[in-house]
């Protein structure tokens, strides 16, 4: 019996393992999680299934696997979390396939939403255009704001830290949620709420849309300090910024959204912006200050990864914990909800 | 290790668990499964989920749980299932819900379908038209038959007795088969074939459309001799059918309908046809033959589900132990889906 009061708030956010996570990643989210771990209690999904909404003609493709595409990433994410600075002693690490209560629990929901309830959500619809699905999205990339929903509820989540492009997906969830509170006449699941990154989405260094993997020039997790160097010298800044004394923009320029993402001397940064306006600056000026402070970021998250690869065994016991400790409140979850609702169950 | 040949097919088939079994099911289902039973592997599966699929705002309002709605009558269904002769010892009777693989299979399935090619099936058309669902059809309901085919495939099935309008259902099993087969290049799953029943589905007593229970005239497996009685007098036969000298009409007559689904001697019923056309039998004459034979055919099932009504625990063991070969053979089937397609596991 415990008197400590559980005002803690419980956390639930993760990733589509579809390959390894970038720079962007930790500027917006990896990085707010290791902040968030010891106030909270966080639980990270490692979004196997739903990695799969949207590449399911990738599976059983060896090819692709080692090529690095594919939905099959789990241990490359689990890398990144464990370098990125995740605490598998405060933070829960939870593989999606390993927990069969939250594909209970999706195939459950989808009884309480709408199939035009889905086709409406801005989320989606957006990302159907942009894979170019159209009539013939599969079934389950429209469905996985539902099985979304079953994630969130299954740990009993109230905090959910995602962009605010997710914002229509929680408050699916909690459309759910109240449906469910309000048939069975009990709260018996708590409502969530967004948290959004303080830093949002990183554009691509090239200014071209947002980072993404298939673009080929992110920075990893594991980049070299030369891959970065590259990356960095390639970047966007201000095309009509030739000649060091010509005054450039800063609005646009990918070198200083960077620069306000990852450097801590905030005030140099703008005092740099301020002289970069004025002219008097050259571009090579800033980029060197950007692979410094990124080199600075990712030398130590790129060593701990290659510690941490070279530990497998530590790595599948840090899934096998958190798989026990996820299938323990995600199947309380379900059995509740089922309880509830009448669903029959043998003893 | 066996040196028995395995020729033998695989049955999968079973009711969604909305409410007690009805005469109309046992012609058309119930009794050909007891006369398959002893030269197949016959699993039944008690849908609860799949009931929740056009009822879930009937879950959790245990007043209509006592009025016999809604879709968590699992024990009624397996009373049934034992009382019409269903013999444990050879069929594996498994409810659904205890069966986690099928719920993480249908939601991996999902991923394989598109929203449109679900659109398109027929029977699903006809039944969101028959719901008055409309635009506002569940997710659920719409994505039922990709449910479907997780329990067709999960118990590796090569036979489903279905009345005919679940061959579309079937179809779209196949293809799921013949999609996965093809990407892992491995025949890991075999495709089933329906196996439509000799009598078709019976009309309800009153002639218009098909047995239902909503309606209230349905015979169930528990009825009383009086009950019986009172059904069948009440049936609709041939309105022009007046005086017992004037010529009858056989066609549309739902008690020769019933007749011809449940009397053995079928010469009999044969000539009584005849003479029924040719004027001289009244509707009282065949309406006391019916009586007898339903009467016959009812009275030991009703006295077995009295007796298994008094045997709770024995009921439960035959669905635990159900639960217990049902997990065994659909985890077996979805571990060796999720290798092939190189889905993360834990050891």
């Amino acid at each position: 019996m415990s008197f400590i009061p559980s005002s803690r708030q419980t956390i639930l956010t993760g990733d589509r393992t579809t390959g390894p996570l970038h720079i962007g990643h930790y500027a917006g989210s990896l990085r707010n999680r290791v902040a968030l771990q010891y106030d909270h209690d966080q639980f990270l999904l490692l979004a196997n299934c739903q990695a799969i909404t949207d590449n399911a003609s990738e599976l059983g493709k060896s090819e692709g696997f080692r090529a690095g595409k594919g939905p099959n990433h789990v241990i490359e994410v689990a890398l990144d979390y464990l370098a990125a600075g995740i605490d598998p002693a405060v933070t829960t690490i939870c593989v999606q396939s390993e927990l069969p209560a939250l594909a209970e629990l999706s195939l459950l929901y989808l009884n309480f939403v709408s199939v035009a309830r889905l086709e409406r959500n801005p989320t989606v619809k957006e990302e159907i255009k942009l894979r170019g699905f159209m009539r013939d999205v599969p079934a389950g990339f429209l469905c996985y704001p539902a099985a979304q929903a079953a994630d969130i509820t299954a740990f009993r989540a109230t905090l959910v830290p995602a962009g605010a492009d997710q914002a229509p997906m929680i408050e699916l969830s909690n459309e759910i949620v109240r449906r469910i509170n309000r048939q069975v006449q009990k709260d018996i699941l708590p409502e969530a709420k967004i948290l959004t990154p303080p830093v949002g989405r990183l554009p691509a260094p090239n200014g071209k849309g947002k980072m993404s993997k298939s673009l080929g020039t992110v920075i990893s997790l594991s980049a070299s300090d030369d891959q970065i160097s590259d990356v960095v010298m390639s970047m966007y800044t201000d095309p009509d910024h030739i000649r060091t004394s010509d005054p450039g923009r800063v609005e646009g320029n990918v070198v200083f959204t960077y620069l306000d993402a990852f450097d801590d001397r905030a005030e140099e940064v703008q005092d740099l912006k301020m002289r970069y306006q004025r002219g008097g600056v050259g571009d090579v000026t800033l980029k060197r200050r950007l692979i410094g402070v990124l080199q600075g970021v990712i030398a130590p998250i790129r060593e701990r990864r290659f510690e941490f690869g070279r530990r497998p065994d530590y790595v599948m016991d840090i899934l096998a914990t958190g798989a026990r400790k996820g299938r323990a409140i995600t199947d309380d979850t379900k059995r509740c909800i089922e309880d509830h609702l009448g669903i029959f169950r043998l003893r």
